[in-house]
Formats: C-alpha cells, sequence, structure tokens
C-alpha cells in the first residue's frame, strides 16, 4: 500500500481503467496500467521511434504525457464517482536523458481536496530507480458540469 | 518581426529546421514550422483522433510536446551553430479546454544565455487568439559534449 | 488601460487597495500600488539591505513574494465582492541578478475564471523594461468560506 | 541519514552556515539551520506577525523564501568549495493555509549536477508532518565568475 486514503467510491478501480481505456493517447503511446490503488497509480510503456527526439531518445513530451497522466488518474482515483478530472497545471523537471528500452510513470496524491487535488510523479525506467523526471501537478474535481475550468 | 535578437549563426533557420525534420516525434505528431526568426518559433499541427482525451479533446501532453519544441527550437535558433538544446524543465497552465481543428504553438525567448535560455509559449487555436496554454520553459545550451545534464 | 476586463465589483479598486492595506507583509517590505485595472496591478519597493542575499542583492523571495502579491491583487480586482482570493500555486524564473535601488512587480490576468485565475507576472527595475524575474500563479477564488483549499 | 550523497568539499557545513550567516533575509526572517548534511537541509523560523496575509496566516511569500533558501543550501552543499549558488527558477504549491507558532522548511538533493542540481523542498509545521507547501527548484552552480546567468 502506497498511501492510506480511503477513496469515496469503492469502486474506484474500475472507474480508473475505464476511464483510461477510453484515452485514445494511451493507446497510442502504447501506455498500460501496471498498479493502482487509492491515490496512486503506476503506468508502463515501452521506447517506441515514433515518440523520439533527433538523438534517438525519448521525447520529453512523451515522457510528460505519460506522468501527467499518472497525475491525473491518481487524483482521479479520490474523486466521487459522477465526477471528471482536469489537468489545471504541471511543471515537469527532466533529470536524466531517457534512453531506456521500458519506462514507469508514478504518481501519488500529495493533497487530495473537494476542488483541487495536488499530485507528485516521478519517471524511470522499468528496471530502475534512476529518475528521469518529476511532475508536480494540480488537478481539478469537476461534478455536474460539462469540461470548463 | 517578433524579436530583435541577432543570432550569432546566420545560418540558424537551416539549422532549426534540419533538427526539427529530424525529430520523429514531431512527424508523429503532425507538427510543422509555419513560422521562424531569431529567438522565436511559430508551429502548426491539425486535430488527430489519436492523441485525444477520453472526452474527445486533445489530450494536454499532445499541446505541452508542441509548445516544448517550439520553446526549444526558439531557443536553438539562438544557440552557436555547434551546440545542442536540452529542455531542463517546463511549467504548463492550461486555460482552456483544446477542441479546435488546427492548433498553433509560438514560443519566444525572454532571456537569451550562454548556458540557460528562458523561453515563454502559447498555444491557440490557429484560427484564433484564445489561449488554450500558456509554458514557460528553461533550455539548457550543450557545447561540444554527448547530450547530458 | 492594459487589459479590457469587465470587473463584476464597480468598486474594485477600493477593495483591493483595502486588502492589500491590511498586509503587514507588504508594508514590512515596503511594497506599494502605483498602478490598478481591471486585472492588472502594479507594485513598486525600495531595495532595502533587510532583504539581501549573502552577495548583497536582493533575494529571490522579496521579488517573488511581492509578484504573488501582484498576480494575486491582479486576480482579486476581477472577483465579486464577497470573494476571498488564495495562491494555488506559483512557478517563477530568476532571469537577471537583482540590483536595482528601486524594483516594479506587475501582475497580468491572463484568463479569468469562476473557481481559478491565471495570471502573468514580471519584475523589473522600476526604471527599466530589463525583465528580472517572471511569474505564472493560479489563484483561487474563495466566496462564503474561511480561508481554505 | 537523509542522502547518501558524498560531498566533493569535506569542509561543506561549514561553508554552508558561513553563506547562510551572511543573508540578511534570513536574519529578517528569523530563519535558522536545524539539520545539515550532504545533499539536505532543515530550517525552521517561529511564525511573526510582520510577515502575514490580510487574514493573519503566513505570507506564501514568507514560507516560498525559506524554502528557496532551504534548496539552495541544500544544493549548496554538494557543489566545489568556490562555487556560489544560484537560483534559476522554482515552483510551490500551497497545500494547506500556514497557521502554525513555528515552521520547518526542509530540501532535499534530487539530483546533483556539474552546472545544474534540482532539489525537492516541504514546508510543514515544525510539530507536524502536515505539509504546507512543496518546491521543486532549479540551481546553478557558478564557479570563478561573478554572480551571473
Amino acid at each position: 500500500m502506497r498511501t492510506d486514503y480511503t477513496p469515496s467510491d469503492p469502486d474506484y478501480a474500475k472507474r480508473v481503467r475505464a476511464s483510461f481505456d477510453a484515452q485514445p493517447m494511451m493507446t497510442t503511446l502504447g501506455v498500460n496500467i501496471t498498479g493502482l490503488g487509492p491515490g496512486w497509480i503506476d503506468l508502463e510503456f515501452d521506447h517506441n521511434d515514433d515518440f523520439t527526439q533527433q538523438d534517438g531518445f525519448k521525447h520529453a513530451g512523451a515522457i510528460a504525457t505519460a506522468l501527467d497522466s499518472a497525475c491525473g488518474y491518481a487524483a482521479f482515483s479520490l474523486m466521487p464517482k459522477d465526477a471528471a478530472v482536469l489537468t489545471v497545471e504541471y511543471k515537469i523537471n527532466l533529470l536524466r536523458p531517457a534512453k531506456a528500452e521500458r519506462y514507469r510513470a508514478s504518481a501519488t496524491v500529495l493533497k487530495p481536496g473537494r476542488t483541487l487535488t495536488v499530485c507528485s510523479g516521478t519517471a524511470t525506467p522499468a528496471d530502475s530507480e534512476e529518475t528521469i523526471a518529476v511532475m508536480t501537478a494540480t488537478l481539478m474535481t469537476l461534478v455536474d458540469v460539462g469540461i470548463q475550468h
């Protein structure tokens, strides 16, 4: 167990997986859920030459996209069952070049809130603890509304 | 003319375009250069269902990836001809949902430096000034070295 | 006129000034309002040796504090008259050392919202346009509640 | 022991304390070093009405200033003995209102580097683990130069 948050929706895992599976971006990038609990999630994805920079390393944008999704779903896991989640902002620091065969993007809720949730995310090679990137993200809970800020 | 910076490399435009064309990630996302000068760049890309969220809107990660590249190439345009550019960190605020048919990601150098360059980026629909996202990014100039931090 | 926002509270200027005057931190740092409109504000403050770093330059924290307040009050100017404003997060890039006799911290609303407002801030010497620091801040509108997140 | 970094300067602690003591801003805010090791530092400071907001809570700027210094000195502890440290940028998320009698600002190096060091900082009440704010900061090592970017 990574956190001791109690989810308001006991079926949070089913809800997170259904939303994740409905994201074409995750399918396109080949990202999968490999671990999930209340307030945390682990995603993994293989290296793919389609998402590289001019030097053959993974584009920071692909790492950031996976971390953004990880932060969003970590937050979403603690939201009420009828809520939608929206990324308000995030900040990423790229600590090392991304040159692994497979990556892990993990996120944890730092502070859940009725309106705003703050998450911390970390990207590493899937087989190492060597940090490639760290993210802090602010997510918003949307209830009974269309997607809007 | 967007900025009045004088590029140290008079062939900066050719250098920027060559590096951009060598990025599979930009090809995959369908991003093209539509404007370029010393210290600034405009990129554009069409909506593509492969890069959407669960609600059919553009995934923030695709917007962020284009903005990150825009900031990187705005900085790169002012770097010496033998330099490589590295994203140190960026922060993005998502101001409105991304639901256009075509997008523009523009970036401008706020402060060039020998080691670090700071850029500001803005994403809008291609046919509107309504801001979807703003980014501030820190880029590093690498000379005579492999890619490292 | 810096922005064309229409304030929901016609007495916004009085409300902003009253809140600003009630902030001991602004008095302590010697910060004053030198310009104010709907969605923007200019603050100025003199150099003071009490708020310097080990090298005699202004501490980034003093610059950041003034910019944070500028962003907060730019947002507050567009909020309903019974609202309180809360800083959710901010990011600052320090572009040049702060070694002026007097500073200006200016902020503008990039996107007002019912719940969240995003502002952009810039610090310069009071007599120059040379940017010392840039900030992006997210502010929250609190209505009919105590101060909470 | 908080980290297992080996400082390049065995006298790092003396060097950190000397630089810290030479910062008028730290004296003004009443901030003291309460713990120090290679790559980490703990600072503490009492509540002081001079640094409050309009509601009597600690101004975010005071919390941010202490966290910024903590990140700077955590990085500085691993730098060569003739180096100076410069804050490139930081991002802070404010998670809970600051209404304690005494605060702790702790920072740890996430990734040391020859040119850039990335640190993570956390502010809590001195007698609690309840997080008030989190910071990610990028610091630059300056060697054999005046203070510049």
